[in-house]
């Protein structure tokens, strides 16, 4: 058995070169290239590929060959991206940079980034319809669960719910649980279910690496909220003290760092004991705990 | 047998009660109201629903239960409400109006806009996964045929074509005809392709249905560059002379009307041929007509 890095760098390799090969194409013209060229800047500009270890770590857990899951951990990784790409334009957060580098309208125009971002959130239903490795049945439920966690009921929908609480005063803990819940918490909790779905898990397996993934997703958000304010910039990659400025509600505005950190804590033990009906798996403790004492 | 006219009003009839039931959903919190609003909005506005009507046609001229393509159906009327909503964005087309209404960003704002045609991009795939009607091994094939006509290699391709076209002199016959193929002719061509599929046809039968559908396209943009110069901005719902204000290069301005509009007869005449696949079937047939003299 690997040790904890190995197995995460192991699953990081295996992550890029999938990401790149499902993004190669021969296009017929130029044009196409460019977009493509866009679409591999912001899939290539790293970020901490979270979601595909976690289709992957959900898989080996289980003991399924995490190799059956490639085309998922791609399209989470493909969905994320273009979800950042968004995100980032002029009419949205308006950031110039992401992961220290030009943001993708920066560097190839808002009119590139905007089909960039198009054609990454329909990429990764091409991938997992075309995959050989998976049956059509496990295709059909994990396209139906990635869909609904992307859409207007998931991450889509925490992203308005965001956007709309930017003119609120009056934000409370369960608005900002249930806005994190769908904007990031969908698509971390969808990760661990295709794992299992990959591993030919029953229902009630799937539903349990769902709850343990809803409450990591919400550890990982709070632990991003106090970073913003611990942090230095070159650490974090990123401004810190963006959120301030942006008269953000977090959970540090709400209740203070250490506070913060104190539900940090209790949110990352509830995941864990989610973790039991998967028999403690050893990396998946290890992965929890890292995020939790993570530093950017 | 009813007369075209009864059965196409009956195709839309059940399109538009379909587009309301898969974009219902009890929304958790008033913010993901206003999206749905956004999604219906556009959704509403009318338009041709000459995709989902050619889904139903084809499966019914292979003698399917046209009701079996209600997903397909409304899907690629979401995708291509999607695509409309991105396209008129300020940094795209800038396009304040959209059939008569004020286009979704002037409606809901630029922010919700992006986002309302982002859910619309992977709505589809979570309609037709959860279908009752269709087995897992079509939903796959209509994935997958479906997922591949909108990204990269299909409409989004074509628009990147499209937009790198606007910044040259020397755009020819075969480089609009590929960027039609691709911006348009892909989604109307998977609509034929989803059609036969639902009605359980072979795979020969399925690519002849998509070599009527890029022809049709074609005729379909063919016609709109002539309808540009030709109509008035009453019967075409959008201003006219938009082409030549623009700069753009079109089947008008590369041949004039006259040659233009024989070459649209032509382009249809090629795709009416490949209808004797389908043993020429009536409602097909009035179909290609009908859009060959539309007035708008």
């Amino acid at each position: 058995m690997n040790s904890f890095k190995d197995k995460f760098s192991e699953y990081i390799s295996f992550t890029e070169e999938n990401l790149k090969r499902y993004n190669s194409t021969l296009p017929s013209m130029e044009a196409q290239k460019n977009l493509i060229d866009a679409m591999n800047y912001s899939l290539e500009a790293g970020g901490k590929r979270i979601r595909p270890v976690l289709v992957y770590a959900f898989c080996s857990a289980l003991s399924g060959d995490y190799r059956i899951a490639a085309a998922p951990a791609a399209a989470i990784e493909m969905i994320h991206t273009f979800s950042l790409i968004h995100d980032d334009l002029p009419a949205m957060d308006n950031d110039d940079f992401r992961r220290g580098k030009p943001s993708c309208h920066k560097a190839f125009g808002e009119a590139m980034a905007i089909l960039a971002g198009d054609a990454l959130s329909v990429l990764p239903f091409e991938i997992i319809s075309n995959d050989n490795d998976l049956s059509d049945a496990q295709k059909i439920k994990i396209i139906s669960y990635l869909a609904k966690a992307v859409g207007r009921e998931g991450m889509i929908g925490g992203q308005v719910i965001d956007m709309e609480n930017e003119t609120r005063n009056d934000v409370d803990e369960a608005n900002l649980r249930n806005m994190y819940r769908h904007k990031t918490g969908q698509l971390i909790a969808v990760s661990c279910m295709m794992g299992c779905i990959c591993a030919g898990a029953d229902e009630a397996k799937i539903q349990a690496a769902a709850e343990y993934g809803f409450r990591l997703g919400l550890a990982f958000q709070i632990v991003d909220d106090i970073l913003d304010v611990t942090s230095t910039t070159e650490e974090l990659g990123k401004p810190v003290g963006s959120d301030e400025e942006e008269n953000k509600t977090t959970f540090v505005t709400l209740y203070g760092v250490e506070k913060a950190q104190e539900k940090a804590n209790a949110v990352t033990d509830e995941a864990l004991a989610h973790l039991e009906k998967f028999g403690n798996d050893s990396f998946l403790v290890e992965l929890t705990e890292m995020l939790l004492k993570r530093k950017n």
